[in-house]
C-alpha cells in the first residue's frame, strides 16, 4: 500500500543478498512459458481444498472457527468451504472487509478518541479508508474475477497532479505539475550524462558503440536539443492548451537546473516504478469493500456472525473454544482448528493457552498508523479548474498526499482524499478530533491547491487505524526486520506454525503486508496446511 | 493520436524558436490562477454562439450547410443550432463519426481494394478503429461532460505490457516487460551518471552541494546499491509472486548494462512523458463513438442527412449551394454558409469554384496512412497467463503494437488491437486483403506474446483509413513543415480562412492533427468568426 513499504522490502530483499537470482524478468518468462502464472504461490501453487480431497480419507465432518471477517478470514473460510468443511467465522464489526472499509453516506463509527462521525457523502460516493488499490500480479484480481466483482483502472500517477514541498530548497512551497517536474529532471540529468560521456568521463566503462547508443537515447530520453541541451519541452504542458489556427499554446519555461537538482522535484518519482504501484492498477467499482460482500454471499447467512467480540481461544483436547459476546451474551463455539486474523497486536488481549514464545513472537509484529479523511465537494473543481482527471498531488506536509477521485468523471460533485499518510505524518492526525483534522488538512491542502481547496465542501469523514477499534494499527511492522517480511526473524518464522490446532493467517504473516494480496496468501497457506493434516489424519 | 506525430510536433516547435516563452508549467499556473483554464483556446476563450447574439441584430434566419459529420462537423452544427442556426449536415456515411470508427458485431464495410467485412464480435466488444484516447487536457472531455458521455481510464501505459526490438543488437527479439526495461535503464543511466560527478567530471557545472542532492536523487531513481551501483531491483518484477510465510518470490537478474544500452530497450518509455500521451488518459465507456451519437442525438433527426454524397460544393450570391446524392437521387440544398469538412484530400474532387490557390492549400495537407486489426479472443490469455491488464506491447515490426482492451476486465473473451501502425508500417498492410493482414498480424504478435497469440481467436476485423471510404487518409502530413501544425506555413494559413462563404473545419486546420480536440477547437474557430460575422451583418 505504502512507499515506504515498497522501499523497505526492496533494502530488506536486498540486505538478505537475495537480489540477483537466477531468473530472467517474470514478464519475459511467461511470455515463453517458462515460469508459473504471477498468481502462483512460488514454488507451490495453490489448490483449492475439494471434498473428494476428504471422501474416504478423513472419517466425518470437518469444523473450523476463523477469527475475523477481513481479506484473511473471509478467503480462508471461502476456501474450506470448498470441500465442505463446516466453518464459523466470528467478525466484530457488523460488516465484512476488516481493514478494507469503503466509507459512505450511512457509514457511522466510533472511534477509540471517543468521537463518533456519521457519514452524509452523496449516493455513489465513497472512498477507500484501507485499501484502495490492486496491483495486476496480485491474487486479489483473480479473486474479483471469481467472485464476480467489476474492477476498473485506478488512477495511480497523473501527469497532471502536482508536487510541493515545504522548506528551505528552491522551488519550495511551489506546485509543480508531475509532467514538468519529471520533464524538467529527466532533462537535466541527460543532459549532464550526455556531456560527462561527451567528454570522455566515462570512457573506461563504455566504449564508442555504447556512447552513441546512450546519447541517441538520452536525446529522446531528455528532449533534449540538437546540442545536447535541455532547454524546455512540450511535455512539460503550454501555457494553454493549443489549439485550431495559430493558437500553438506557447511553451513554458523549464526551471534551471540548480533549482531542479537542488529542489529534488523529482524526488517521488520513482513511486511509479515501485514493483506493486506501478500502473496500470485496479479497484473495484463502487468501493474495495464490494469483494468482501462477495465473499460474505458466497458463504451465504450461516457461516459469519457479525458483532461477535472474541474473548478467549484456547487449544482444548481434539480441539479450539473459542468464547465470544454477542449481542450482549456470552456464547462459545468448539472446533476441530481454529485460523486466527485477529491482528497480532489485539491477540495478546484474549485469554489463551498460548505459550510464551508465540506471545512474544506476536508482539513483534509491531502496530502502525496511518490514516486518511475524505472531502466530498460539490464541485469538481480539480476537474473544471486543474484538469486533474484522478491520481495524487504529492507533499512532504502532514497530509503527504491529496487523492483524486477515479470515478463520477465529469460529474458535480466528488470524494477527495485529503490526506492518506502514515508513521509520524499520521500521529500528526491520529489524537486530532475530526474537526481538528479537517482543518488541519484543509490549511495544508489549500497551500498545494489554492484556496478553492476550502470551498464547496458537503461533508467530510476521517479515520485513524490506530485509533479504529478491532484494528488498532494499519499495518504490522516487524521489530528488527529492515523491511516488511520476516523471513530472517524467528518471531515471524514462529508464527507460521500452528500452535496445536491454532493457526494464524493474515497479511502480516507475508511478503505482502499491507495487501490484500498477503491476507490471501497467508490464507491459501493455510488453508493448504490444514487441509493436507486433515486429509493425513484419516 | 501518435508519438511520431508528438515528436515531430515537438520539433516543429522548437523549429520555429517558441520554445522558452514567458510562462511557467502550466499546471502550477491555473493552481494560483492565473492561467486561463486548459481547455480554453489560447488568447481567445470559446464562448458557444447565442440565439440573444442574433436578436436585433441580424435579421431573419440564417442557414449553415456542413459536409460531413465527423468531430468538427458534429460540433459546428451542435454550437450553431445553441444560437438558432438553421443547420444541415451532409454525412456520406450512414453513421455519426468519421474517422472515430467504433467497430463492433454488425459493423459492415467494404474499402477501396473492394473487400467487404462483416464484424461478429461478441455483444458489448469493439474496438476503436480510429481515436480512441483522450488526454486530460483536450476540450473532448468537456464535451464528453456537456453530453453526458460517460468516460474511463485508457490504459496508455503499463508495467506488464513488453517491448520486443527486432534488430542485430543485443535482447534482440526478446521479450522484455516495461517494467524490467524501465529499471534496468534508469538503474544503469543513475549508475553512470553518479560514476561521472563522483569523479568531478561535471565540477564546473555542479557545486558540492548541486553533487549532494543529484547523488541522493540518482540512488533512489535508479534504485541502486549503497556503493552506488545497479544490480537489480524489485521494480523488475519477481520470478514469480511473492506471497504468504517464506515465499519471498525471488529477484530476477538484471540485463547488463552493455546490453541494456545497445539494445535500446528503454527506446519507447519517453513516449509516457509526451503532453498528450502522459497518463492519466480517458475513453468513453462503450465506444469512442459514443460523443458522435451523442452528438446526433442533441440535433435530433432533422439536422443530419446520412449517406448524403456531396458532389458540389460552389460559393453562389450570398450563399452556398451544394448538390449531393442521396439514395440514388440528386439533390441540392443552398445555404447561406457552408462549412467543409470533408478531408482535404477529398474537396477537390467535388465540382468548385473555389480559387487554384485554395485546391493548391488543400493539396499541401498530405494523407497519410494508419490502420488497426482488432481480434476477438474467447479466452483473456493476457490477464490469465501474463497479468496484463490493459495498455500495449511496442515492436519494431509492422504491427508496431499491440493494445488490450481495457474493458471487460477478468471476463471471458475480449479484443485485442492486434496492430495500431502508421506510415511505412501500415503501408505493409493496407493493400494486403483482411486474411492476409491478419497472417501477418499474427506471425508478427505470436513472436512478442508467444504461440498462444494464434489460438481462441473468435473473429477479427481490419482497416486502413487510406483505402476507407471517405477518408482516405487518417491523418493530414503538411507538406514542408517540420510537424504536424502549420503557423510558418502559407496552405495552412490561407486555409483558416473562408472563402467567401465557404468556411474549412477539421484536425488538419489545428495543432492537434489527428485528435478529437484539433478538430473541436477548428469547429469553434469556424463558428466563432461566422457568428460574429452574421451578427455584425445586421
Amino acid at each position: 500500500m505504502e512507499t515506504d513499504v515498497e522501499v523497505t522490502r526492496r533494502s530488506f530483499m536486498r540486505g538478505l543478498g537475495i537480489t540477483g537470482g537466477a531468473g530472467i524478468a517474470y514478464g519475459a518468462m511467461s511470455t515463453l512459458g517458462l515460469a508459473p502464472a504471477a498468481a502462483d504461490t512460488g514454488g507451490r501453487t495453490f489448490r483449492p481444498p475439494r471434498r473428494s480431497d476428504l471422501l474416504g480419507a478423513a472419517q466425518g465432518d470437518h469444523s473450523v472457527v476463523i477469527l475475523g471477517g477481513g481479506p484473511a478470514g473471509l478467503c480462508a473460510a471461502y476456501e474450506l468451504r470448498k470441500a465442505g468443511y463446516t466453518v464459523t467465522l466470528l467478525e466484530a464489526r457488523s460488516r465484512p472487509g476488516g481493514r478494507v472499509w469503503s466509507v459512505r453516506g450511512g457509514t457511522e463509527e466510533t472511534d477509540l478518541n471517543g468521537e463518533t462521525q456519521t457519514c452524509t457523502f452523496s449516493d455513489g460516493h465513497y472512498y477507500n479508508l484501507g485499501a484502495t488499490r490492486i496491483p495486476q500480479g496480485h491474487i486479489t484480481l483473480d479473486y474479483c474475477r471469481e467472485l464476480g466483482v467489476e474492477i476498473q483502472a485506478f488512477g495511480n500517477q497523473n501527469a497532471n497532479t502536482v508536487v510541493n514541498y515545504r522548506g528551505d530548497q528552491p522551488l519550495a512551497d511551489t506546485s509543480i505539475t508531475y509532467r514538468a517536474a519529471k520533464a524538467d529532471t529527466y532533462g537535466y540529468i541527460s543532459e549532464l550524462l550526455k556531456k560527462a560521456t561527451d567528454r570522455g568521463a566515462l570512457d573506461d566503462v563504455l566504449t564508442q558503440d555504447d556512447k552513441d547508443a546512450l546519447s541517441e537515447f538520452l536525446v529522446d530520453f531528455g528532449d533534449l536539443s540538437s546540442d545536447g541541451r535541455y532547454v524546455g519541452s512540450s511535455r512539460r504542458g503550454y501555457e494553454s492548451e493549443p489549439g485550431a489556427g495559430l493558437n500553438f499554446g506557447g511553451d513554458t519555461t523549464p526551471y534551471s537546473m540548480h533549482d531542479v537538482i537542488r529542489g529534488g522535484i523529482g524526488r517521488n518519482v520513482s513511486f511509479e516504478f515501485g514493483y506493486d504501484q506501478a500502473m496500470l492498477m485496479f479497484t473495484p467499482v463502487g468501493g474495495m469493500d464490494r469483494i468482501y460482500h462477495a465473499f460474505a454471499d458466497e458463504l451465504g447467512g450461516d457461516v459469519i456472525e457479525y458483532g461477535a467480540e472474541v474473548r478467549s481461544m484456547k487449544n482444548v483436547p481434539d480441539g479450539v473454544t473459542v468464547e465470544y459476546v454477542r449481542g450482549g451474551e456470552q456464547r462459545s463455539v468448539t472446533a476441530d482448528y481454529c485460523i486466527c486474523t485477529i491482528p497480532p497486536n489485539l491477540v495478546p488481549r484474549l485469554a489463551h493457552n498460548l505459550p510464551g514464545e508465540v506471545i512474544a513472537a506476536l508482539g513483534a509484529a509491531r502496530p502502525s498508523s496511518s490514516g486518511k479523511l475524505g472531502i466530498e465537494y460539490s464541485r469538481r473543481w480539480w476537474e473544471e479548474d486543474e484538469r486533474i482527471f484522478g491520481g495524487a498531488s504529492h507533499t512532504n506536509r502532514d497530509i503527504s498526499q491529496i487523492m483524486f477521485p477515479y470515478d463520477h468523471f465529469g460529474g458535480d460533485r466528488g470524494v477527495v482524499v485529503a490526506y492518506y499518510s502514515s508513521g509520524g505524518s499520521q500521529r500528526a492526525f491520529e489524537s486530532l478530533t475530526h474537526k481538528q483534522r479537517l482543518a488541519k488538512a484543509l490549511a495544508e491542502g489549500s497551500e498545494i491547491h489554492g484556496e478553492k481547496y476550502t470551498r464547496d465542501i458537503a461533508s467530510s469523514f476521517s479515520g485513524s487505524w490506530r485509533r479504529t477499534k478491532y484494528s488498532e494499527s494499519a499495518w504490522a511492522s516487524w521489530k528488527g526486520a529492515a523491511g516488511h517480511g520476516g523471513e530472517a526473524i524467528p518471531e515471524y518464522e514462529l508464527l507460521l506454525d500452528p500452535v496445536d490446532r491454532i493457526y494464524f493467517a493474515g497479511d502480516h504473516l507475508s511478503n505482502a503486508i499491507a495487501w490484500q494480496h498477503g491476507a490471501f496468501t497467508s490464507a491459501r497457506d493455510v488453508v493448504t496446511a490444514l487441509h493436507e493434516r486433515v486429509a493425513a489424519s484419516a
